[in-house]
């Protein structure tokens, strides 16, 4: 049998070798009895019942995801949560069992019904109508009794292929049984290749309609390096990617075949990302994400909780530098506390610094005292302060005047503390071009590429139809870049990047032409790099970022990038 | 008695004297009478007849608005009637008066359940509850009687003062009547202050609580250029006011004290927009939008409906030239035909010749169709076409190869037309940054200040929390606005400016100096801008520029820009 090819899109640069089981979680029901056989009181107490048993399955998979993934990521099961108490629902069901239909087929139409209803609605609205028919599945599933794939208790080595996975499907794949995943939809940025990133799966998304074509039981290799599945994979295929992930993990720091040192970094969104960043090598931490901290919880953490949890981060690296970001949040987050405003484009909205300045100044002020407390530990590693979103100087020069006056707070309360390096994030445009008068203010820039790519480009990266024009390939985002790095020649300010872009190590080398100092990424990936790094030189790199900077167009960059890695 | 002088935002650069004529529409109800008392079916009765009222005045203000403001400033009037004819809105009064309220009180207390629903939603919808307490406030006074202020009858030289003024209020408002208006509340974006432009009215925006304390019948002066009320003017204040206006109209085009030419056109967003522009001695048309012609309908207009309104633009103008921006629409517009998506952050999405390239594809070739027909023309000036929101090389080479295609079909067809000016406008950062690759495949440059200070600074100009941030006068946006001008430097592509800023007389001499070759503007501040241009000398502006591009902040630029005009 010769192999056999299907494209999609790979959301981490791992490849894995596994038999196919197919997940297909809708399945049809059954033709409804007549409504005279059906006995209403005995159908509502299996719908209660069922209730409780989805109420306590999402509670345990709650619970997996914020461990395993993030808070964040986690939420999304709170909303579940609700839905499956919201009277208006509960009622709409023991109305249709009342009316005569069985459980299953009540709770089937009656969401469908509200799916409908959010799905004409706006924004984030319609989003829900995806919670929605999680919900329904899931109450379906109970009801109906499990034929689905018990997706927490797989064979070890199956590939998991699904039209979709939906966040409850992805909080049961256990890594250590599964493969690999591969669905028909989906895109770079869904859950699924979130999940599939933090978990170091191999994993390939969007493959399109073909994927149904590939039988249960069939042996396949999940190449997310390239983006494919080969069924039926011969045996260099086979072998290939059986040891395509022994990339050798290295502790040490790295630099380039002629001698320049680039720092290798993890970025870190939970507690639960440490553990592995130090494990695969990273040299520290270059996106220390605080908002884990504040979410999902009734009032924001105190002082010595936040204190703790950058101590802890410091510990994780001793001999390495912690770069923690600010509280990075804005209207597109649910934190009650907050009082987040409600903005027609969250995205150009109140967030990050502008927030930090003005509503969450207090906040602000905790997290400095904190963090400078932090870094007067001598247990662990460097500490840094980086301020998200920043498009003036003066929101600079006003976070400095606050850490300093915070300084001279402990220093007069007799606590201890030190005061951190201190920098900046790159990721408005603004930023890039007032980055020749920044470098006055700081001691680091740190270029968020996910960002700068999407306000460069005037394209929002979620959104699916414009996706392609948000990207980081787009050469007026290679220029941005390229005037942010010019503007510190010849300073001490160095220079780092912790968007996506800095864990492709198909863009290593790009990178270190461009004159980057430090590149921070997804834990999963900092072996590549630190390969990548080793492999080429900096006379060579230059030599490639020139090229890339010349091309007018994604195609030509591509065009550069591709003939540089061959 | 000493004058008096209240600070706030104005709006045109216009100065007007008269007497202040308080508007308070929102009068306090008394409290009802007894249940026994009210008379259900009278007072229904009542509410039919005030919603039939009702109905005829928005209709009558939707038809004036629309001829004096344009097709999109109406359109709010259609939300009004649709909330008017609302089955829940209309039962929820019903059963209130069935409850023994009389209806007015029927009407406040049913509208306010659902103006609180709505503050309780997403984004747009919250914007509904705007719109909710107008339909309310016009019932309420329909059903009270009208003790309140009629707008559309007041003595010659009133200034009307008001906490707020809706689209309701300010689409009854005579020019030929009110010598000004001034708000309380509202920024340079609001309803009121796009009114006051479109019409010429001096008029200030957000002067706050202290507006209050101005008493009726009181003479003032509203100076739009400073932002000012004074009020009980001094002698000197009033003859200055009553002259302000004199500004020379010249009809001819103007160049510096030094000789250089500088095109000061007029943008149009509506027909009615075309015979102010001539009058005020535009030279043309820097910015013809072409939204309204599909705005506010059941089905795109066809070729010969587009044909005649840009052959009726290039009469107006016929010594010279029509700069027509082809359809900029995105997902934040209600267009029933066009199947807009429903976007997150709608600013960052698919718009402008994203759109054209995309989805609206067909609309795209029956506009340039039309454009090129007018084009061929002998009648008028010279027609130019410019593709909106451009963010990479391959938009603009895909364009023109759809243009000359279409220019192929006519040449085939017989039919008679020319190859117009082709341009782009740089509103994304992406454009400025790539500006040195578009000036290859273009004739000219229009920068879109307002867009492009909204994603270089990542804040959005119309969301008050942040829209001190999405300013022009940020030096992040003067050095975008420098590197696209210095793309322009030794080729033959021209640069204008279509953006608010390009209509600021106090920035014209700043314009000059960073190299632009044309300003367009609202109509309004074409004879000030005229005026401005041959005030300053090429030398001089350039000093200026290169002040204002070395300073970090904004306050900085302000500064600047302030000694330059002492």
């Amino acid at each position: 049998m010769t192999e056999r090819r299907l494209s999609g899109i790979g959301v981490t640069p791992l490849s894995g070798v596994g038999s196919v089981v197919w997940y297909a979680p809708d399945a049809e029901l059954d033709e409804p009895p007549a409504p005279e056989a059906v006995d209403a009181d005995a159908e509502i107490d299996r719908f209660e019942g069922a209730r409780d048993e989805a109420r306590a399955e999402i509670r345990a998979e709650r619970e997996r995801t914020a461990e395993r993934v993030g808070e964040a990521e986690a939420e999304v099961f709170d909303a579940h949560v609700q839905f499956l108490d919201d009277p208006q629902i509960t009622e709409g069901v023991e109305d249709e069992i009342e009316g005569g239909l069985p459980a299953e087929h009540a709770v089937s139409r009656t969401f469908d019904r509200f799916v409908e209803q959010f799905e004409g609605m706006e924004g984030r609205m319609a989003e829900r109508a995806d919670d929605l028919r999680d919900v329904r599945d899931r109450l379906v599933r109970v009801l109906v009794g499990g034929d689905r794939v018990d997706l927490a208790d797989l064979p070890a080595g199956s590939v998991v292929l699904a039209e979709r996975l939906t966040p409850s499907d992805t909080a049961q794949l256990d890594p250590e049984r599964v493969a690999g995943f591969v669905t028909a939809t989906g895109g770079r940025t869904s859950h699924a290749a979130i999940f599939a990133r933090s978990l170091a799966l191999p994993a390939v998304v969007g493959v399109g309609e073909d994927l149904r074509d590939v039988a249960d039981g069939a042996e396949v290799v999940v190449d997310g390096t390239e983006g494919t599945l080969v069924v039926d994979p011969d045996a260099e295929t086979r072998e290939a990617a059986a040891g395509g992930e022994e990339v050798e993990i290295r502790e040490e720091s790295v630099e380039t075949a002629d001698g320049t040192p680039i720092e290798v970094a993890a970025n870190v969104g939970t507690r639960a990302d440490l553990a592995p960043a130090a494990e695969r090598g990273a040299d520290g931490i270059g996106l220390f994400r605080t908002e884990f901290l504040f979410l999902d919880r009734e009032s924001p953490p105190d002082e010595d909780e936040q204190y703790e949890a950058y101590h802890e981060a410091l510990e994780a690296f001793p001999d390495g530098r912690v770069v923690v970001r600010t509280l990075d949040i804005g209207g597109d987050k649910p934190i009650e506390y907050l009082d987040l405003p409600d903005e027609e484009n969250p995205f150009l909205g109140e967030r990050g610094i502008r927030r930090s300045l003005g509503p969450d100044a207090d906040l602000f002020e905790t997290q400095l005292r904190a963090l400078l407390r932090a870094a007067g530990d001598d247990a662990g590693g460097q500490l840094s302060v980086m301020l998200p979103l920043v498009s003036t100087v003066e929101e600079v020069r006003e976070a400095r005047e606050i850490l300093e006056s915070v300084a001279a707070d402990l220093e007069d309360e007799g606590v201890a503390y030190a005061v951190p390096e201190f920098g900046v994030m790159i990721e408005t445009p603004a930023a890039a071009f007032l980055a020749p008068d920044l470098v006055e203010h700081v001691e680091f820039f740190s270029i968020g590429t996910n960002d700068l790519a999407q306000y460069v480009m005037a394209a929002e990266r979620g959104n699916s139809r414009v996706s392609d024009l948000g990207d980081f390939r787009q050469p007026a985002v290679l220029r941005a870049i390229r005037a942010t790095v010019d503007a510190t020649e010849g300073t001490d300010v160095w220079v780092g990047m912790c968007g996506e872009m800095a864990g492709d190590p198909d863009l290593t080398r790009l990178l270190v032409g461009l004159g980057l100092d430090e590149l921070s990424m997804s834990a999963v990936t900092v072996p590549q790099v630190k390969r990548a790094v080793t492999e080429t030189t900096v006379p060579e790199a230059r030599d490639l970022a020139e090229r890339a900077l010349a091309a007018s167009t994604k195609a030509e960059v591509e065009a550069v990038l591709t003939e540089s890695t061959q």
